[in-house]
């Protein structure tokens, strides 16, 4: 085979784990949550090479969809390959050169996670901070930009640690008019809750798969419009990651089709069927549906004793943050609830840890049936843990 | 829903496409290859969160089934959340640190790529070159180390542009004498021929799942040893990116578990089943069946009146380059066997582009049914394109 002599081989860490059986989990938690099952379906399907054309159908119809999912007609709006933290990352190293000043909205976990990237990536971060669970009123948003004249404000729109939903409207005017790029954060509220990203004036969004899309989590949305292509196609440095240089990435997605990297065929297949399903049930109706479900959840939670961590008018629909009664061991419910009802929810982050569960009502996971079982099931996990 | 007025949702690009129903396409060019049946099933199955007790378990078992795969013993042996560009990346991301020097030994496409990432995260990037298709001898690579004195030496042990087989036995040892890491590139390498990654004293490589593992793309291997972590663990600067800081995702896929990004569960189930497929067949009769087939398939080009690029000895059982015969339109050979036969090869890049075809035989796809049909399609369509 070779012409020098092989060593041998070892059968150390030879082993033989039995045929894959993931438990029944009803997947509450802040995501993944659960795929919808005609995504399952889609995600198995027999492959087609990356440069294939049907292959290069899907592409022009996930692109089409996403615009559809995101309200926007930006001509660059593709799937990263890779998590929502790497379509968050693609925004930060494409969009950021060293020595730009970066005003990041931080009132939760990712938030901090936008600072330390843009930290990375040479940005002079300004932080504009407030608790856990509170968002920020165009007012404070209107000073820090005046205070820090940045080149770029990120905000969270949907924070998965807190459960806040950041209002938007009239910030992309205020951005244009400090001569600044809107960077947000839709991971947990594309596909859930309201989102319009051409009407709200936002330059770059990213999102995820694995929350209110029912698409497992590997492959990520991002979105730039004119506004930030122009800042990316002239930046005097290149993108540090050549994985996420979009200049490079738009190339395979555009129409040149020039090879970058091997697309994740199957999970674009998923991504696509997902995005078909938003587009199949419509987008306002879609919404209407998550909040509906949240609010008899919330009101359940009401019977139950149970309070919401972030005032009514500012929680999501798709991730709910309940505090825990004082006396009561959060992680031991989370146990109780996987151990005995195979449920996931999920504990707090950062300040919120031990204060809070994390609760998602997501995609195809928010229906009425889960409200009751979540409620029945949260209710004996109190009882037994008292 | 909300307390402000929201914009009118608009149907633009609110399209419906039909159901998935990817053409039968088989898939014998440089990868993807086709997944093993058993593989697509793993990858549709239902989801648990990243931090299940279940997860945690077939994470460990990926751990281990990898290190059988490479042969290697080393404890950081992890899938990295990307295609194998984004392990590639990982690779040089956190082991060079600015100023470093590199020699990176350049025979072909992916050699290439290797110089840019280096280039990009501050590598003093130095080129060992050969033509695309030859391989660097041990004396070529000792005058380079002599010469260069680099921290890091990156070869390619396969290089899927040139089909070319890089000989690694005694570089190891040669790296250890000059205070050198050795890097290797095996992407079209695992799991297809034979690979040692302890007794060739290979300090740090990476591959893909979509050669021949036989999984889908959007997960990739990596592994480091010792002398590597040792070198990543004390850097004197962050590593730019944060998606793919190993220390960060270490934490994740150590006994630590600390949240980094969500896990894409489901590309982990199909890895956790083509590596299991590996361990059950045994490396041994892998390699063989590689490379039987290959020596079959490169016996009935010769039959056609075809030739290979790269001479027998350095020829990978992975990946053949044929030339295309004088007065041959190689694409126009590439789109008969696609349009007529639903197979699918690809052309070559780069200098060869034009020159050869890339014909891969990888995993599941090296059967000696697929030889045959091959050999007859090429027939077919080299008398139908002359």
């Amino acid at each position: 085979m070779n012409q020098f002599k092989l060593p041998p081989v070892t059968d150390f860490h030879r082993i033989h784990p039995p045929q894959l059986d993931p438990p029944p989990r009803l997947l509450l938690g802040p995501g993944p949550s659960n795929a919808h099952p005609r995504v399952l379906q889609a995600l198995g399907m027999r492959q087609v090479g990356h440069l294939d054309p049907y292959f290069l159908q899907v592409m022009e119809e996930i692109k089409e969809l996403l615009r559809y999912a995101w309200q926007t007609g930006n001509s660059f709006t593709i799937p990263v390959s890779g998590t929502g933290s790497a379509a968050m990352e693609a925004a930060i190293a494409n969009l950021v050169e060293p020595g730009d000043v970066i005003l990041v909205g931080v009132n939760g976990y990712f938030g901090e996670r936008l600072c330390e990237m843009a930290s990375r990536y040479g940005g002079d971060v300004r932080r504009l901070e407030k608790a856990w669970g509170q968002v920020f009123s165009l007012t404070e948003i209107q000073e820090a930009l005046e205070t820090h004249r940045p080149a770029i404000l990120a905000l969270v729109h949907a924070e998965t640690s807190t459960g806040a939903a950041q209002p938007l409207d009239g910030v992309g005017e205020l951005c244009q008019s400090y001569d600044c790029l809107l960077l947000v954060d839709t991971v947990t509220s594309l596909g859930g809750v309201p989102l319009f990203v051409d009407a709200w004036g936002i330059d770059a969004a990213y999102s995820g798969s694995q929350k209110c899309l029912s698409c497992p989590p590997g492959i990520a949305p991002l979105t730039f419009n004119d506004r930030a292509m122009e800042k990316v196609l002239n930046r005097r440095t290149k993108v540090t990651s050549w994985y996420l240089d979009m200049t490079l990435v738009g190339q395979y997605w555009g129409q040149e089709r020039v090879y970058h990297h091997t697309a994740p065929i199957n999970m674009n297949y998923a991504l696509r069927e997902a995005l078909r399903l938003v587009a199949e049930e419509g987008l306002s109706e879609r919404w209407q549906r998550h909040q509906n479900n949240a609010e008899l959840f919330w009101m359940g939670l009401a019977d139950l004793g149970l309070e919401c961590h972030v005032e009514h008018q500012h929680r999501l629909a798709s991730l709910t943050t309940v505090r825990v009664p004082k006396g009561v061991d959060g992680a031991k419910v989370v146990r109780f609830l996987r151990s005995h009802y195979n449920i996931e929810i999920a504990n707090g982050l950062g300040p919120l840890a031990g204060q809070v569960w994390r609760i998602g009502l997501m995609g195809f996971n928010s229906r009425v049936e889960n409200v009751l079982l979540l409620l029945s099931a949260l209710r004996e996990a109190l009882a037994s843990v008292r």
